[in-house]
């Protein structure tokens, strides 16, 4: 009898939307602090109920007028004004930018267009009504949407609510991601002393913990499940509370390798085996509506399904449409090679736009991410790239 | 008497090199949990205490055998051996990815090579010593340097570290950036109520702050100082255990703008009046290898000084040397104009690989802000772009 393989091998950009599709994201929402909102997207459209400016003001330093005691002043035919506290005929007042315009003023006069003697203040130029006056509501009326919902809030944002006296908010819930690490081999750590011949520390799930927080999730970490189906199908019916759920282990086809049929048990399992290495017995799944994703145990072919399918799933259940910055892009400096029908990731360091392969023996190799800076993907109908080429790198975050 | 105006204007990169030679990074460090240390610096090379792997392990899922016992095995004409739970000659013990060797076998044949009656397995395929074995150390050997002091923790990184034992770690301490905001018309928020005319809620420290949380640093927040000379030299006094020293408004050269004079009066004024717009009346300074920032207190140009001066100064503090991404590039979906002279920040925002420049009567303008998803930067010596064009968008984050 032969032993089982994963024969199937679907295409990354297929199984991605396959998984994007299979599943709509919650539309809860919470209240929140503004000064918590960094990151956060709005759930409802922001209404100002303050004008911006919320009262006439002068532009710039100098003097505020009545724009008529200006008329044909110039250089060579200053006018003369007496700067007092109030404006009347033939008066000003001095204002800094920002300032109240003082009652029946209706123009300002720039500093630099001005010189004095004691209290009386020439003018060298004419102005109109209006001129360097910020009218209420210029900026922001009350009653506009200054912010639609989905808007991702940046600190930029967050300083123009606060200025508009929004200290509360209204926001997404963080989508919470389960993360449920598998294996009979696996030690919980922090492990004082080093496992036993056949155990390893577990670390996967610290590593997805973090890009979850990192990307705008919140991680539920479990507790290591060992290759037995019933209990990790136990798991994973704990965790359907859970907006996201990832497996860690037991993807592959071997006698230990349970998490693809537990998740298909309770779900359905979408694709097992996707072109991309490393990553290939990656398994993409939905239980009611909540995405589920089996990573590999090689902690660099998670790191991989990490960037590929966890972080879009969560950008889309988290309702963020964040631009993506671009690859970067570098010189090759040694022939990078590939097999066809796999995406492949290259793992490079950069070095004066540089990008140095790095050697690695496996996909198990983990001090060799530690060593690079990003990604070259080669792609699934390309054979690899010449030495001096120019890649595109995507940067590991 | 002319008013005096800012006549000096010193170039971009000038002035920023200017800042960042002015000062040598803090070496102080803290020992941290690793699993606080997502987005810390090491200050210490990191020195493996084990060796990854700990033990002689399987590197596929198959059968450990003596390698000797498979010579000239071949589909044609498999060997047989006999399942068991040690080894000796003609004997094999099954073996999962990552399984400890078991004593007496050198080499591991792949279950894909082989095929079992009972117990009972034949092998398809010779394998040579060492075949499939992952040796102990071979990607991490004890006393190998893993991380170098300098480096900047990603999630990946931390995993590596847990597997090989390390749970607390020495990184630099967080700058600690005192954020100043100055002014007579400013009202401190949380404000209920709308400012009355000529006051408005402060808001630059609110976002300068979050932008340090977001590149590294932790924000010291300090309460509003009127535009008084000698109360902001105290203050600034006040806040010389910071690692830098931020202050809001007050940098222009009007009767109320004291800020660029107090700083000089306790340390020294690098450059006041530079050539970037919005954000002209910045200055720049030094006190006691304490970098000192002076940002407009316009809103908008507060923003540029963040992303120009406060990010760059505050990752050399940080001792942060993270690869910056590339700026996006868009066509230009209008002509925009510049001041020769002026490094000019013109908000746009992005749809469908268009850049759209955003109107916006003056830097006060926040909400254009909101509304822009980057800028388009026109460098001193440019007059502007053409419609459809393609153009540079970094993007604001």
């Amino acid at each position: 009898m032969k032993s089982k393989i994963i024969r199937k091998r679907t295409k990354l950009a297929d199984a991605r939307e396959l998984l994007l599709n299979s599943f709509t994201p919650p539309d809860s929402c919470e209240t929140i602090e503004l000064n918590d909102s960094c990151g956060r997207v709005l759930a409802k459209d922001v209404i100002a109920e303050r004008n911006v400016p919320h009262y006439d003001r002068a532009a710039m330093d100098g003097y505020a007028v009545r724009s008529s005691d200006t008329v044909s002043a110039s250089d060579s035919s200053p006018i003369i004004l007496r700067a007092t506290d109030e404006i009347s005929e033939g008066s000003c007042v001095r204002v800094h930018t920002g300032s109240a315009m003082p009652p029946e003023s209706d123009a300002v006069v720039k500093i630099e267009d001005t010189s004095h003697k004691g209290d009386l203040i020439e003018v060298h130029t004419q102005v109109h009504p209006g001129k360097h006056v910020g009218y209420t509501g210029e900026d922001i009326k009350i009653g506009d949407k200054v912010l639609d919902a989905g808007h991702f809030l940046r600190p930029c944002d967050i300083a123009m609510l606060a200025s508009i006296g929004i200290n509360i908010i209204e926001v997404y819930r963080k989508p919470v991601v389960a993360i449920i690490p598998t294996g009979n081999e696996l030690v919980k750590r922090p492990s004082q002393i080093t496992p036993p011949p056949g155990k390893i520390t577990e670390t996967n799930s610290l590593m997805a913990g973090m890009y979850v927080s990192k990307w705008g999730g919140k991680p539920q970490y479990c507790d290591i499940v060992p290759d037995n189906p019933e209990l990790i199908g136990q798991v994973i019916e704990s965790q359907l509370n859970a907006d996201m759920i990832l497996l860690c282990g037991g993807t592959s086809v071997g006698e230990r390798d349970h998490v693809p049929d537990a998740v298909d048990s309770i779900g359905k399992i979408l694709v097992h085996g996707i072109g991309i290495s490393p990553g290939k017995p990656t398994a993409l799944g939905v239980i009611n509506n909540i995405p589920v994703i089996c990573m590999p145990g090689y902690p660099a072919a998670g790191l991989v399904c990490l960037f590929e399918f966890v972080r879009p799933s969560l950008m889309k259940l988290a309702h963020i449409n964040k631009i993506r910055t671009p690859p970067l892009q570098a010189r090759l400096d040694r022939k990078i090679t590939s097999r066809i029908g796999y995406v492949t990731y290259t793992r490079v360091r950069l070095e004066n736009g540089n990008a140095i392969p790095l050697m690695t023996s496996g996909a198990g190799i983990m001090s060799s991410v530690s060593r690079a800076d990003g990604f070259v993907v080669i792609e699934e109908n390309v054979e690899g790239y010449e030495e001096g080429e120019i890649v595109e790198v995507e940067l590991i975050e």
